[in-house]
């Protein structure tokens, strides 16, 4: 079943890798199909460089197993809390990038430095409480603090993102972490003025309404 | 038309990816057809990796699209106010590479720490004022900030580099992130004293005159 | 002898270079064999590229040569004094990755700031004294400092995990290097409050019960 | 002629590149025949990626052009100056490796902070004065501050590092930017002691007679 949104979520979950967003097996991607409500997630504990479509876990919104050889992610329960959530939502990428966790360690969010970010996300990447792994209590934190944002710094993890499909979610994890590497960069030469909240309201209306082949949304 | 042109400047910005000066799609290659005025530049939003050379946009110079299935690069208003204002440059190239995006972020230009920056540069690499993206007030700041040099960084954004052809620009890029990178990681250890202008100038009149298979000239 | 241990311990030396914690020809992987007692180990000073299964070298637990073209690693005297003491581990690496060894220059342990860190060693990486290369010196830091843990930092030197077997040892080095990255990155910016006790505690436990696809053990 | 030192040294050039020593054309490697005493060198400004044996530059120890289709490097004369001044040299190599460029831009030497360090290098590695690229002053400065050691830091340029033959010269300057980075990294976090003398002798005197297949000698 979901063959092709299996496919499509494993190379999505190898494309973390190629990207150098993980390391290990650590760090998820998934996908909610639109017609059925399942979803697509890497199993547990699998190395991104093997995993193969057939490899891949599919859940109910209760993150109850409804197809695949192996236990899906341990953070499955905060993936499906998330769907359930967020009707909007259907992609998710959970990564431990090395920058942005930096910003998780310290409990701070990524302050608005540069174009791309103000762009992108329209504002500082927000820092979640503490949540415990392996409940929907990670879910919880996402949820509390993305707002109306793609991407959410997890208090002494790393980042979670959100999309309206995988690939627009797995964009917003790259883009966490380059704005996060330029920011930590800056930011070791001493203090950085953040860019002042009209200019990058100004930017992020000029990107979601100018950039690219159409109009990207709030979830792109 | 022009084919050749179009393969080169796709190239031009496949290897931007390689050269690991941009991510996602941000960053863009652009050359100008000296016999046609014409300009083939990215299209907007489109993966570096994914790129063909039929993909590419072809624009005159107040940026009307002449050919090409996408809308050109959101930067294409500022690409071709810079071949307007410089009829000696037919290659820009723009990036967001990291160590220099940290100059960028500061408002400091990037100080002449090493021989190649003095060789490849001949001054500090300079800092433009802030400017609102999609329309020609980045190319204003181009123009109005790169001098007689090769690379200008822009205030809070990334860096755009010119040359009498795209490989040029390219290289210039290439450098600007080399030179960065070793500026940045000097300085954290410390304040760095620069190279004193008489020896950064004997150092660029060697390169123009001795460097390489041929005289390189002031775009190289 | 050992066909099959050889062609994996040669695998995992070469991993070790494919995940950028080597350069040069130094570090090494060592497995014994849990029938015989025999270890299989790198030869001393050959390139991590090169090496191919008959290349490795096969020792007894006293560090003799039993089979093998080349003299084997300077560390051998070390590898199996750990074996000697250590019935329970059957796998060894060494490398010099080079955020851990900024922690086994400095002296420092690597301080527990994420959950990764917390879920995969349970507390702080440790640090030993200062050992002399080529004798069993290295082996008993490594056995004095790793307690029920799997990784180790040298002082002055780099780092040594251990495991149930080679790819659990080397799947420690990977994540030790994570770890000491993300901890060297976020301490750059100013002092970070280690993570709590209890909180690590809790978050070990997790990882040991519910992570993967089987219960991992102490070793993993 | 020298049709096999010319394939070893355009091999040993292309692996400054993939061993991420060298940035777009600068760097070079070169070995002088034992037998004639010619020089075969790295043309100047061609890129690493396309660099054929036919290429490669042959000249005479005054740095005459013998063979060869392009220009010699331009720091040819200070090779065939070291060469001169070493007979006991054959192999020249040329970097700007990021890490050990901080050094040679705060005209610092590298301390010794590692094993790797003091067992390869034997002591600091030192720091020239600041030369005048094109002639062999360059050369002069090598010879005079490299003593009886195999890598230098040249002020405010980058490193050069010398050997029995290119490939030993080679692994000298990787040495030197592993050694760099380590350092600067920690040195990053605060003061940092080096090792005393007579630790970092004897762990010299351990790698020239314990490590590797054979006896090493000072030149590798």
């Amino acid at each position: 079943m979901l063959e092709q949104l299996k496919a499509e979520v494993c190379q999505a979950n190898r494309d973390l890798l190629a990207h150098g967003l993980v390391v290990g097996t650590s760090g998820n991607v998934s996908q909610r199909d639109g017609h059925s409500g399942l979803v697509v997630i890497k199993p547990s504990g699998v190395a991104f460089d093997a995993l193969r479509p057939e490899d891949m876990s599919v859940v109910d919104l209760q993150g109850n197993v409804v197809e695949g050889p192996y236990k899906p992610s341990v953070d499955t329960a905060s993936h499906v809390y998330v769907y359930r959530a967020r009707p909007d939502v259907h992609g998710v990428v959970h990564t431990h990038s090395p920058y942005a966790t930096t910003f998780a360690i310290r409990g701070e969010p990524i302050p608005v430095l540069t174009t791309t970010h103000a762009s992108l996300f329209g504002g500082p990447i927000p820092i979640s409480g503490y949540a415990v792994i392996g409940e929907e209590e990670v879910g919880r934190e996402i949820v509390a603090h993305v707002g109306d944002g793609t991407s959410v710094l997890l208090r002494s993890h790393g980042v979670f993102t959100i999309g309206t499909d995988a690939q627009r979610a797995l964009r917003a994890a790259l883009y966490t972490e380059e704005c996060a590497e330029a920011a930590h960069l800056a930011m070791l030469r001493g203090y950085v003025e953040p860019m002042a909240p009209d200019v990058v309201r100004a930017s992020r209306e000029w990107y979601l309404y100018g950039y690219g082949q159409q109009p990207v949304g709030a979830g792109s």
